[in-house]
């Protein structure tokens, strides 16, 4: 038994939630903020038997890469606005930190 | 030295916390959500010598046990409420999903 | 590797972000409440190559210290309030709860 600790952007994490509980994963989301990700983030924490990490590790990995995003800034960053033409730039967005810790006994009732 | 993480139902939490502190266990609460169970969760960490496990895990039991419940539902699922008669209907609440991490080191200031 | 969980009072919590992340770790702050310290906490989960666990300790140390801190309570604990001389008292404020538990894997992405 395991369990992986996985911080990853809150943006990908309704999708992530989705796709462990499909693949039958049991998963609690921790509230958290800050650090290991630029962007607010969650922290799942997800209980899984030993030959079973390598998958949750696929789906953390499908569900929250890194890719670039193109966002479109809503007002200039400094100067005036007047002569101002909105043009989009891209950022990073997306990953994942993961942990995987040992658990030496586990019960559910 | 060992961390027990205990995911359990809302609703048991104050129970528990109170069980907790009387019988001189030091836990804290990680506000958490979905997954485990399927109502409203917290994440309870409990740091505890290993001699104390098995008296944790009965405090847990005892406070989190799943048990049924009378619910009625304040409207019908579907159709007309006119002739709608509410009764009660069992749902099964509480539970726990508990986890004991080893602690290589622990220190308080 | 090894994960540190850091049970820090919310008015060092700040203080500590700043210094941990100045010194080049990455950490997650969870929301979290009561347990190991009587006034509202955060936990710290902080992931970091074993060789920096004593540097982290130092580092929690150095900004969650004990101390004295005057506070002038804002009313009489019982009776009338016409006699009451507001004057501070002393409460002890700061402390951390710090365990450092084994990673048996660690990925970003
Ligand atoms: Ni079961
Ligand atoms: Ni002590
Ligand atoms: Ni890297």
């Amino acid at each position: 038994m395991k369990m992986i600790m996985a911080v990853v952007q809150d943006k990908d994490s309704g999708k992530l939630a989705s796709a462990l509980v499909k693949a039958g994963y049991r998963a609690t989301k921790l509230a958290s903020t800050g650090g290991f990700l630029k962007a607010g983030n969650t922290t799942f924490m997800i209980g899984t038997e030993n030959d079973k990490v390598e998958d949750v590790f696929r789906i953390i990995r499908e569900n929250c890469k890194i890719r670039d995003q193109l966002v479109t800034p809503v007002s200039p960053v400094g100067g005036t606005t007047d002569s101002y033409i909105p043009f989009p730039v891209e950022v990073q967005v997306g990953g994942a930190a993961v942990f995987v810790i040992p658990v030496e006994r586990f019960e559910h009732y």
